[in-house]
C-alpha cells in the first residue's frame, strides 16, 4: 500500500499544477527526449508529454522499471506495441472530450457556411455573400458513439440535422438506434456531413476508403477528428481534389502532413493541424486527472481509464 | 372574406415553389427592379426579395396600393420609414433562426479554434499545432434573448460555458436570469465572447461602443450577427487592429464592407459577407411560412410575424 514509487512529469509546469504529491510518491522530471535528473532505472510511473514525436516515446523502453504509462492523448494508437510487454496503460480519456468536440463541430459548420473561403475573400477586401449548405436540415453520420462520440452527438442536438449514429456493433440506447460501422455503407447515399471519431486500430484502419466515399452524395462533408488512417488518404485527395467531396479534417495519414500533400492545394478541404483537443480547457482538466491518478497510484490502484494490462 | 387580391412574388422560383395559390390571391412577378408584367396599382401585397439593394426596395412606394409587405428577414430595420404610413409589415421571423443561430456558433468557435490562421497556413503548405484558447470554460455573454438569441441559447448550451444572458429588461425565464442589456458593462470584464443578436433600433446603436469594449478583457472575441450599427465600428477597429480584442461577425456598418476598410486586414478579425440566414434551409423555410401566410391573407388575417401596422 505505502510501496515508494517515483513518478516522471515531462514538464516542471504540470508538476507544479498537480501540486504536492502523496508522501509515498517521489516526482522527477522526464520529457522523454533528454535524460532525467535522477536514474532512469528509478522510475515506476511515466507521464508521457502531451504531443510528442514518436521517436522519442519509444525512449520510455529506456526505464526499465516503467509498469504504468499514462498518456495526455485519448488515443494510444501504437503504445501497445511499444511498451504494453511491461507496462500498463493509462489514457487521458475524457480530458478532451469537449475539446475535440467541439472542433468536430466547427469544421463542421465552417466547411458548410464557407468560411475558408471567406477568408481567402477577406485577404483580397473582397464581399461575396453567397447561400452556403449549412449545417441545418442536413443528414450527418456520425461514427463512433464512445466517450467524445457522446460529446459529439450533444452538441449536434440543437442544430436540427438528422442524426444517424454507427458504432462497433448495433444496438439501441437511450438516444435511438445505432448502427453498426458495417451498415455505414447502406446509409452512405444520404450522408451529407459524415462525423468520425472512432479509435484506430485494425477494424477501423481505411473505414472511409474509395468505396464508401465513392457512395457519399456529391458535396458531401468528410469531418475527421479521429485519426489519419481511418479515412484511405490517397482515395480522399481523388474525391476532394476533383471537387466532388469536401473535407474537414484535424487528424491526416501522415502527420504532420507534409509541405507537398495534394491536400494543402484543395480549397476545399480545411485543414487544422491535430489542435483537436489542445485547447486552454485542456490543462485545467488534465491537471484534475493526475491528481485522481496520483491519489489512486498511492494506494496501489490502477486509477482512471487503464486500457492495457501486460 | 372572399376579397381578390393581388401578390407580389420576387421570382418565379418562389411563386413555383408555394404551389396553387388560394382562389381569391392572384400572382404577379415583381422583383422591385423592373416593372412587373401587370400594373404596379393592382399590387396590394408585397413579398420583398431576399437580400436587395435598398435603393430598389424604395420602389415599393410606386405600387400605392400595396397595404401588405412581407419581407424574407428577419430585420426590417428602415421599413417602417419606407412604407409603414400605408402597409402592414410581415417579417420572416423564424425563417432564419437556426440558420443564424449556427452561423453564430461557427463563427465563435472558428475564431476560439484559429481556423482562419489554419486557412492561412495552409495556403502555405504549413503544419503550425497551436494551443487555441477554445469554447469549453469560457465565459459568454448573449446579448438578445428573442428568437435567435433563444436558438442560439439552445446550442450554446451542451458547450460547457459559463453563458450570462442579457435582453431589454432585466428577468427571471425558465433557463435562468436575464440580465439588462444596462448592467452589459457590469458584467463586461467577465466575458470572453460577446454575441450580439439584438435587434437594430435606438437603443441598441452603437450598444458596443468604445467604453464597453474597453471594459472586455485582453482577447475577448466579439461575434456580431445582429446588424453592424450594433457596434461602433471605429472603436472596433481600434481594439481589433491592436490585437487586444478579436472579432468574427456577419454583419458590418457599412455593408458591404468597403474594399478599403481597415478591418479586412486584421487576422483576428474573421469576416463573412452577411450570410446569416442564407443557406438551403432558407428556402423550404421560407416556402412554408409563406404558404401560411396566403391562407391567412386570403381569409383577411393578418398572418405571421406583423410587426408594424400604419
Amino acid at each position: 500500500m505505502t510501496t515508494q514509487r517515483t513518478v516522471s512529469f515531462p514538464t516542471q509546469e504540470l508538476l507544479d499544477a498537480v501540486g504536492e504529491l502523496p508522501a509515498n510518491l517521489k516526482p522527477v522530471i522526464w520529457d522523454l527526449e533528454s535524460d532525467p535528473d535522477s536514474p532512469l532505472e528509478d522510475i515506476d510511473i511515466a507521464i508521457f508529454p502531451y504531443m510528442a514525436d514518436p521517436e522519442f516515446l519509444k525512449n520510455v523502453r529506456r526505464a526499465e522499471n516503467v509498469s504504468v504509462v499514462q498518456t495526455q492523448t485519448t488515443g494510444y494508437d501504437g503504445m501497445v506495441d511499444m511498451i504494453g510487454d511491461r507496462a500498463k496503460i493509462n489514457t487521458a480519456s475524457g480530458v478532451h472530450a469537449a475539446a475535440t468536440a467541439e472542433i468536430a463541430l466547427g469544421l463542421a459548420l465552417a466547411s458548410l457556411r464557407g468560411f475558408p473561403t471567406s477568408v481567402r475573400d477577406q485577404d483580397q477586401g473582397q464581399w461575396n455573400p453567397m447561400r452556403w449548405p449549412g449545417l441545418a436540415d442536413r443528414t450527418v453520420g456520425l461514427v463512433g458513439v464512445g466517450g467524445i462520440g457522446e460529446e459529439i452527438r450533444k452538441r449536434l442536438d440543437p442544430f436540427e440535422v438528422n442524426l444517424l449514429r454507427f458504432g462497433s456493433t448495433a444496438r439501441t440506447d437511450e438516444h435511438g438506434e445505432v448502427y453498426s460501422t458495417e451498415q455505414l455503407a447502406d446509409f452512405a447515399g444520404q450522408i451529407e456531413v459524415l462525423i468520425l471519431i472512432v479509435p484506430l486500430n485494425d477494424s477501423t484502419h481505411h473505414l472511409v476508403d474509395a468505396e464508401l466515399m465513392a457512395k457519399l452524395p456529391d458535396g458531401a462533408t468528410i469531418v475527421n477528428v479521429a485519426r489519419g488512417p481511418v479515412v484511405d488518404t490517397d482515395a480522399l485527395v481523388a474525391e476532394v481534389s476533383s471537387g466532388r467531396l469536401n473535407v474537414a479534417s484535424d487528424v491526416f495519414d501522415p502527420e504532420p502532413l507534409p509541405s507537398d500533400h495534394p491536400l494543402w492545394k484543395c480549397p476545399n478541404a480545411l485543414i487544422t493541424p491535430h489542435n483537436g483537443g489542445n485547447t486552454q480547457a485542456f490543462f485545467p482538466r488534465m491537471v484534475k486527472l493526475l491528481k485522481r491518478q496520483l491519489q489512486a497510484w498511492s494506494q496501489g490502484q490502477d486509477g482512471e481509464n487503464l486500457v492495457h494490462r501486460p
